[in-house]
């Protein structure tokens, strides 16, 4: 039995829901998943200031999720906030959202576009293409310029713009495969998938299939070398929660 | 329930049996292995020439393998011979063994080394580093300067040069994992992971678990786009099987 | 007196007797152009399977070459199929058209266009440039969206929308040179550099070029090292005319 | 009159102490310099952990400058932890010391070395040398062996040994400076210049210099596009004394 | 006191006296400019060609500059002719405008733009861009298509022109600052960047600023490696006042 | 009847000997050679500062060469001091030996070292690696630490240098070809070859085929766009004759 732990790295109760919707659809039969999300922090990622406090609350969750014996761990927001702070931190598999997403759209494509919510998040994407070796592999990035909580507002109007501008890479870009670029996107991609006849991937999804791989095969982060868990040293009070 | 094809791009029966193996053993419950080699080509693949060949080798199972119904496929050769190609063909998902490792190895580590057979075969894994983005997240590349069949001479010679250079690669070349070059290693890792107490990869499970994730995110390979089935034509007579 | 063989990797007769319209024409006075066509294979080349079964074709054609004791090779294919595997098995030099037109273009210009047939091709081209280190030297690809055939077919619709494409490329790409994308359009280059007042490359009168020049200097190649013979080893009966 | 922020972004006050000498022999004679440290943190960052929880910190001094009405901000540890999520929220320039240290570099020599504490620190420094653009220009990257607050402890160790692989570099490198990986080496630099007879560059001293020139340019931070101001949004309590 | 020698590459004085009194407006209390144009060479600078020989004025002022003992020296146009051949004949910093106003870009916003005279020399600047490691920190480049000494014909057209690039540049390009490209430009940063609202930058403050800030730091150009002092040898007339 | 101008950028009579017998052997039957130097420059190239001038030189022989109806150039110092600017004044094909060396190089092997001169000149080679497209394709550098006119002091001494470090680098990197850089190094290439048993490239005579290809193909270099002829200027009367 398996236990991932899905980190809605907002304070959104909504998107923490969605979230965790799009998980548990994923899980294979033997994977349980716990959905969570900061006790502290913001309610909405779209930005690196947003990205700095939300990484606290990934670092609080991973060591409770490490605590609770979880398998490994999902960060499902899309500038996969934290994620080495995360893995030092962790025993188990860390995977970011964003970083499943694209590793999962060059299994199945030449080449990908993403489309994201603000266009101000659009660097945060260019940055981890470029970490994670993935440029040249980015025909185009699209932004629906809508927050990110559009997407829980109940209205729909934040969907039919992922929709549009989906229709619209499809069209233009010469990709065979898309990356949603936001966890509040998470419930659209099969239908999506569906739709345009091609592969639009929720990065929720293919993350926590990275994580039941990884654990299947036996691999953690690694301990060896620079991903080791962090020197202990004394904390301030307001972090020694994480220790 | 879900049949993955593993096909061993060579014709060696002693490696196709230990990649089937090594691809049982990572099989979740629910997926079934068929470990093919073609019924044509060479007896061990070491350079372009052989990968040339052992690329037709993969067509006519990559065919076969989806006449059967197969959910995807797995290139179990650590130059992922014949990939693209192969995809256009599938439906399902197609996964080269390097790209299996390699992405597996960026998800455990920051960096990486590769362990290999012949001298010769570096500049494969070298220009599959760049196809797939990673140059950047290879720290060293090794060869134990034995031939692949060495691997199944029963002498065990071979595999403890790979033991030998893991440790060297451990020692010297700050990487967090080791990914193992060549299909015929793979029975090692589990062993050498614990030996060296950091990751050490074989391609042939992980893209066994990568298939696996694929189909249960619904995704086979793009069918929009470059990847699209070949368009019909009439082959020659000596390749009509594949088409 | 130089014997250079030009190998046209599809099955196309007509296509072979234009590539070697455009060989001979380039040729010096002490060269003789043999251009040949595999025995079996595809009638045309439009994606990564295609290019898999021609490239066995071109090994046949480069071992029978060598037999012959021609000086050179040119595979002549706009995706050089096949090129490192038949620089294994060739003594002298092997030189593909996409290659030659590149290099060639990097000489007369500083940055280049590339015109090709179908869009699915765009790929081909991209990851040879990667490969051969031009992509920053790439202003610009476009597809006239015709098959490759359509250059034979005699209606002279495709050779017009090469020299559309080739006068958008003047006008918008900001280079100083343009690449024919495929061996069909050899015999358009001449005209088109004059109407356009600018280099408009063939790669197949290129590769000659290259393949005299290497000769002249004394160059096969390199058989120290990645690209030396490949390794003997008993080839299954389909393949065994290749060793 | 202008006043630069200098923040060392961990707790250790013996370091504030140093930085602060570092910055106030680098500022000119109209330049005040602030030293600070946050009022939670670690006292000392050796990893991504480690940078995260710093992160915060930079963000709480950041935010106090701002309403001190503060020039501009240095962020005086070599990860350049919070460097973005900083700008987003300062009005004036912030500047990194591992990105101060690296340009300075590239403005007096071809190629630079660098020389950092604990060896899990070097893929940091390799990820903000892509970030930056700077990949090519490092001929190698060193490290001491020791922890950061080695620098501190008074037996003058962590120095020697700073000082032997800067005379290592000069030896092998080829390259034409040392950057000084550490914000605890900023008094180093001087000296070691002289003996060195190339120039050791500190980036305290170098990112004061960068301030005090943006700042009588008169730039701060772009706050057209994805530096802006952080969107205004609820923060828990735990962080709203950044808002 | 500290005094920065300004060379204007090109030989005319209109434009000696923009860059002049940009950098006079740029420069500290204690520093003072001596702008400089070459005795022989050309009028403006618009390709290799006129940088090729400019390059030789700019190594003469060097030359001239460093006998008067002056601190440091600007190269005032941007493609930085002779900058590396300058830096081996100097003592102190040599600083060119193109670099330094990328530099600058890079440090207040993610990505910058380009606006410069004629299209012809877009090229310079790529290859610029590439050197100093800046290429994937460019989001576009534009060209006024006017020649560089329209910026001195008196009409305000071209200042015109560079305005309404800037302005479709913000609009366009999602870029954070904007790089004025051409040492004619240099009067009109400031006000471009209060109509603008963000950070318009030129190269010639930009690299006034730069100068003196290593010359506070005591770094000269480096005179271990490859920018030594040029080795001493006979030259031919035409050009021993360079020696 | 082709004549090509081979233009030796130093005033060393011996190396224009040497590099002139080099072009002529390689010259085709139908090939005239005219080796010519500059009337004014340095005796020997070996930093920037010496390119500077070298590439005044470059540019008077080019025009004259223009003027005398030659067909192409080539620029026979392995930095290609005054490529770009020499190609916006001729008509014809401009080629530099350390792009015909490199270019050749990748024709005939998967990566290439390089055996040159003085240390400090290997920056050059870098930066033209990367300028066109090679620093993937180079696997190492080696300096024989003499100066460039040690090759023409009659001892042989340099000469065995080289033959040394070529010996070395067959061992060590991995290479299939060796680069040699330094056109004084020109005539040694057919004997290594020989002696070494993989391609020794000089790179004189493969500049000479290089232009005659093109010339052959109907290639200059293109007038259309970044690469015309410089816009007519008056220059000061030192620069006049290159008008």
């Amino acid at each position: 039995m398996s236990l991932i732990q899905v980190i809605n790295p907002n304070t959104s109760q909504a998107m923490t829901e969605t979230i965790g919707a799009a998980a548990r659809a994923a899980a294979s039969p033997g994977t349980d998943i716990i959905a969570v999300s900061p006790s502290q922090g913001v309610p909405s990622i779209e930005g690196h200031f947003d990205e700095a406090i939300a990484a606290i609350g990934v670092l609080e969750q991973v060591k409770r999720g490490r605590e609770q014996g979880v398998s490994g761990h999902v960060i499902a927001c899309f500038g996969d906030p934290g994620l080495l702070a995360a893995r030092e931190l962790a025993t188990g598999p860390v995977i970011g959202i964003a970083e499943a997403a694209m590793h999962t759209a060059t299994l199945v494509a030449t080449r990908f576009s993403i489309v994201t919510t603000l266009p101000r998040t659009l660097i945060i994407a260019r940055h981890l293409l470029q970490q994670y070796g993935f440029t040249h592999h980015c025909a185009a990035l699209h932004a629906i310029d809508l927050p990110v909580l559009a997407l829980e507002d109940g209205s729909g109007l934040a969907q039919e713009k992922v929709r549009e501008q989906c229709l619209q890479a499809k069209l233009q870009d010469g990709s065979g495969a898309i990356v949603l670029g936001c966890g509040g996107m998470a419930t659209l991609a099969r239908e999506l998938t569906q739709e345009l006849g091609m592969p639009v991937i929720d990065g929720v999804s293919a993350a926590v299939k990275m994580v039941e791989a990884l654990v299947a095969l036996g691999f953690g982060t690694s301990k060896h070398g620079d991903l080791a868990r962090p020197i202990a040293k004394p904390l301030s009070e307001a972090f020694q929660h994480l220790n």
